[in-house]
């Protein structure tokens, strides 16, 4: 089969990348970093594409963020030599591999526990290879990090006894305004241990908004502002224009206003929603997609001044574009109706 | 690198499929449909792997159902004849396809409107392909579906004036005892107009358990028994025992007993969830996974005696199979901890 040259060669649902979108978008957020002093470090977690990793890079990036060793070896494949891990690795057969990564890359990975520092210790030791370590604190999101200003202290100072790892600073996500006081008290009590820190880092697409009070930031991860979605606009984040990712889909079901179907449901959009919706349709702006089942977007048009028919071909700003790229083999770069790129998403499937 | 022989080979997360409950589940569903008098043609969207699709038709099962022309053509291939999508087929590419598929395999599809009927005839005719077609019926579920006795009156008589297309009877999701009301009336219309009906397609997991009280069914079509999951247990279509999917998964962070970070998010489980909670976990039935980020799932031990640690394995039944078959690169079929079966999924990634 020929590759498809304009958009109207695909079948849907099909996920395409508006070029110029992106391309500003990349441009943007770099003069946003720089202008604020910081080294930017997208993540890849959104796009999982190593020939958009280097467009990133050419912009002026310090290097890349991935979530996991999988992804993260993809990337080195592809050329890319300074990789942080914001995660901890664990586990004897991960942390085997990522120190042989780290003996072809910079690598740098995050921890908030002992057990996970003596795992990274033991696999470099192994290996003889040497990684860049950051003890993770903790924000009002609660996920992963040491809760106190002491646990991370105690954290730096395990690391720094272990022979083939550097202590190199903290990270905190999100890195909102309000994280300022836990982590001016950790990095003070770091100093007054005598611990340098070479980086802060940073992370979240809201971020941006409030990283120039952070000053104690030494470099942002964002992955989102990439692409953007209908979850950032509704937040605020960014606006309409922004958003570089459509899901061009058809409509295979409209018999009722209120109760029409698209060919796009939870294995294409993902389950991810904003305040119960899963996305914005570009044509039909005040239409709600409300519900999904597999292959099917439950689409309410009651809203509209009219309704489409079966076969309509519509496109989706989906709600959160970082899972839509894992679902799909392939996405589509596009300038206006034209297909520039077709781009196997490579690091995904991945799980590992 | 060597084959995993055993699931302690294995890194996290990874997808087991326990083998011998699998193959209990395969049995048993088509032992409850035989002893109705009703013929089982399993959803392979679960699975999406050809292997286990001729597994439960070795069992008995008549012909398999999937939702997209792709998926259909991976099984086709797979040497399956008797392929029921129960979709409005739309777009000239999609019925061409389905067209050619027409020819090698006996092909059954449904609609819901006289455009989609005019598409799949023209592509027929094209091709010099025969397709059968079923009317559907909408549901209280209100997704896809003609909405009157009337309409799907003057849709079958649509489908009989084309000389490329079969009439062949009519398709309802879920077939729920409720529905017989407008099942009856439908049917009666139709016999009123002289119009025979071979086949009336009822669906849904929930749907085995009111059968009995549906006599005008001729088959069944489930998906999800072959594996369950957790909001099948929930809903009590299942018992814990029946479910053959675990995810095993690492803790990879443990410092507050309502703070424990798993690594499998949404990019893992899907962000499907049943009230809130995204599985259940083997080994800490009383622990609460209510939330996830893409590479972490956020747990709540408080009402567990003790709680893990950092590095310890625990299995997940999730919350929704079908969703997370779909996202991996491979599965893994089990007996006991030995591995017997690495799966790639086949037709997962197709979107179209």
């Amino acid at each position: 089969m020929p590759d498809p040259q304009t958009i109207h060669d695909l079948e849907t649902p099909s996920v395409l990348i508006d070029l110029d979108v992106m391309e500003r978008n990349i441009a943007t957020m770099q003069a946003r970093c720089d202008a604020l002093g910081l080294q930017f470090r997208p993540h890849i977690k959104t796009h999982k594409l190593p020939e958009i990793a280097h467009m990133q890079l050419d912009a002026g990036a310090v290097g890349i963020a991935c979530q996991k060793v999988s992804e993260a070896e993809v990337f080195a494949d592809a050329g890319i030599t300074d990789i942080q891990l914001p995660y901890n690795i664990v586990g004897e057969k991960k942390t085997a591999r990522l120190a042989q990564l780290a003996k072809r890359a910079r690598v740098t990975v995050t921890v908030d526990s002992k057990a996970t520092v003596d795992g990274l210790a033991k696999a470099m030791q192994q290996a003889g290879a040497t990684l860049n370590v950051m003890v993770e604190i903790v924000s009002m999101e609660r996920r992963t990090g040491s809760t106190t200003p002491e646990d991370v202290l105690e954290l730096a100072q395990h690391i720094i006894a272990q022979n083939n790892l550097n202590f190199v600073g903290v990270m905190i996500y999100p890195s909102i305004a309000a994280v300022r006081p836990r982590l001016q008290a950790v990095l003070k009590l770091l100093a007054d241990n005598d611990i340098p820190v070479q980086m802060v880092s940073g992370g979240g697409l809201g971020s941006i908004l409030e990283a120039d009070q952070l000053p104690e930031l030494t470099e942002l991860r964002i992955g989102t502002y990439v692409f953007n979605d209908w979850g950032s606009v509704d937040k605020g984040w960014a606006n309409l224009e922004d958003c570089a990712m459509r899901v061009r889909v058809t409509v295979v079901s409209a018999n009722e206003k209120d109760r029409v179907i698209l060919d796009s449901g939870s294995k294409t959009l993902s389950s991810d929603n904003r305040n119960g919706l899963y996305g914005y349709i570009e044509e039909y702006p005040q239409a709600r997609i409300h519900r999904l089942n597999e292959e099917h977007a439950y689409t309410d048009f009651s809203a509209c001044e009219g309704m489409p028919q079966v076969g309509d071909i519509l496109h989706i700003i989906p709600a959160h574009t970082c899972v839509v790229t894992n679902l799909h083999n392939q996405i589509y770069g596009v300038r206006g109706e034209t297909i520039e790129k077709i781009w196997p998403v490579a690091a995904r499937g991945l799980v590992w």
